[in-house]
């Protein structure tokens, strides 16, 4: 019996208009443009703006235009995974609103909370659906509204995230789609990069609005470190249990997290920066959303067969990689 | 090449140790002891207090008791996927959380979001790796602590609602685990049951806070109906899709919502009460906890061989079925 893959046979993005530029944050906290260039690569991100829009609104949209690029009706469907740490509500789950948004009626979905792993372990997740034969049309979305979660006093973290998603169809294939997945966990990051209040050990009181505990508290140092040891490493591992050299790997796909963290990664995995695919500086951070908006915006230039790594590193600590090879 | 499935090969749940009596809820709200227990079959639930405890420390309890009933040392387990809508944090998850304060160095870890019928939608998923040979030991836990999310001046839902998890060691094996399963989704559900502020779409601001709107919001009556629809219709599916009479299935282990939604799913299934499990008296609804907490109450009723069907129905609305062969 030959093995089975789930083969991405589709991608779209969705970024929402709003375009806040460096120099709008600096008439909110004491950076500047050249700060936040130099620093995090970062020039624009996008924000969606609107009374009671949420991470719903921007996942239909990337869905919608996905569903048409594959040709693909919304009954057809089978599955939907949602990664997400700012779903439109705490429950129910953000993937569910989606699927009644469009007309998915014969999907059964759920969200995946990873941070910024989100995408990638959704995606291990979606494929053993499709590969079990099971399901065979499976939509894996990733994207946040980190606009709703960070402080814009905070001039640390308001530079970095943006708001953005992006959606893959995966559908089964002989010979191409996710071949090889690391994947790693590791608790005790949860102190340095976390949001403290709103969940079951510190519900949000007004005590915790004061304090600004509803928003992204981050500990830059040690995050930085711990991302660009854990996504090399990642990335040489799956390389090597494969048998796979850097000529063979068309692109590396990391998440966009900080621009210095992207090139610590591509020198110590000794990968070259021309194919790794950078979108950050339009973007910023869109946490579960930076994969597949990479994967959108090079779409053009990826040709059937290429050999594709992606990668993330972020909140819990999570990390992983994951080989690709392109289906068309 | 034969298949292989994933057996559920040790269950262990927790309760914290304080129990809420319908005597407590009437000095609380006006309700009495007689309304409740005929109207929900609640007689107690258990109530997890103390300053920062949140839904880790539960399923940390569950899971040291999981180790060591399966015999498991804690680097051996590598994967963790944990079924909750009311996680410590918004993130990082939960279950990374579990594996760092036990020790469990070699998983990866997320959670899910699929409310009440978190605990199903995750087994299927851990069952997917075990049955794909990628991960040999995957521990699926499901469970809230509901009393972070309820309104006790609310007295339609907060006399529902408990605190409590288990958890599940999931193994290949040649011939026990899951059988088959039976997924839905309706987005259109999420008027009926949720939680408005905390989300994307209406972050809690003091007002939110003011409107009581990050309780858990539940119209009973349209909820009711789908339930006891949803549940019926996919274990009568799931036994007519695999020839399977109701003298075929040893044990009926529905979500603990409600017992007249466990009554009138009974009847409406054509399955006698005899064996369906039952512990909504002890804990009332533990959201994604009720269906381990079932099977740990009944594991020593349970034969190598069982068939054994479970269901759940929740917020979403989300619902399904699982066909599981015993395994031990």
């Amino acid at each position: 019996m030959s093995r089975k893959f789930a083969a991405i046979t589709g991608v779209q993005g969705y970024v929402p208009d709003y375009v806040m530029t460096n120099k709008e944050l600096e008439t909110m906290v004491d950076t500047s443009d050249e700060w936040i260039r130099t620093r995090t690569g970062i020039e624009t991100r996008h924000i969606l703006k609107g009374e009671g829009l949420g991470t719903s609104d921007m996942m239909v949209e990337a869905v919608k235009g996905l569903l048409e690029k594959t040709n693909t009706r919304p009954e057809e469907v089978d599955m939907v995974i949602g990664a997400t740490i700012t779903g439109d509500m705490p429950f129910p789950d953000t993937a569910n609103i989606v699927c009644d948004k469009i007309g998915i009626k014969n999907a059964f979905s759920y969200d995946i909370n990873a941070a910024c792993s989100g995408f990638l372990f959704a995606l291990t997740t979606g494929a053993k659906f499709v590969e079990s034969g099971s399901h065979k049309k499976v939509i894996v979305m990733g994207g946040d509204k980190m606009s709703s979660i960070i402080d814009y006093t905070d001039r640390t973290t308001c530079v970095i995230f943006g708001d953005g998603c992006g959606a893959v169809m995966l559908e089964p294939s002989e010979e191409h789609g996710v071949m090889d997945s690391i994947h790693h966990s590791d608790g005790s990051g949860r102190h340095y990069l976390n949001l403290k209040a709103g969940g079951s050990t510190k519900p949000i009181t007004h005590e915790a609005l004061d304090n600004r505990e509803n928003f992204v508290y981050q500990n830059g140092r040690p995050v930085f470190k711990a991302a660009v040891s854990g996504m090399s490493d990642v990335v040489k591992t799956i390389m090597e249990n494969n048998d796979l050299s850097k000529d063979d790997i068309a692109w590396l796909v990391p998440h966009q997290a900080n621009m210095r963290i992207i090139e610590t990664v591509s020198r110590m995995a000794d990968f070259p920066m021309e194919r790794v695919m950078i979108n950050i500086n339009r973007y910023g951070n869109t946490t579960a959303g930076t994969l597949p908006l990479c994967l959108w915006d090079y779409e053009d230039q990826l040709k059937k067969g290429d050999n594709i790594i992606l990668t993330a590193f972020g909140g819990g600590f999570t990390w992983g990689a994951i080989w690709i090879k392109w289906a068309y």
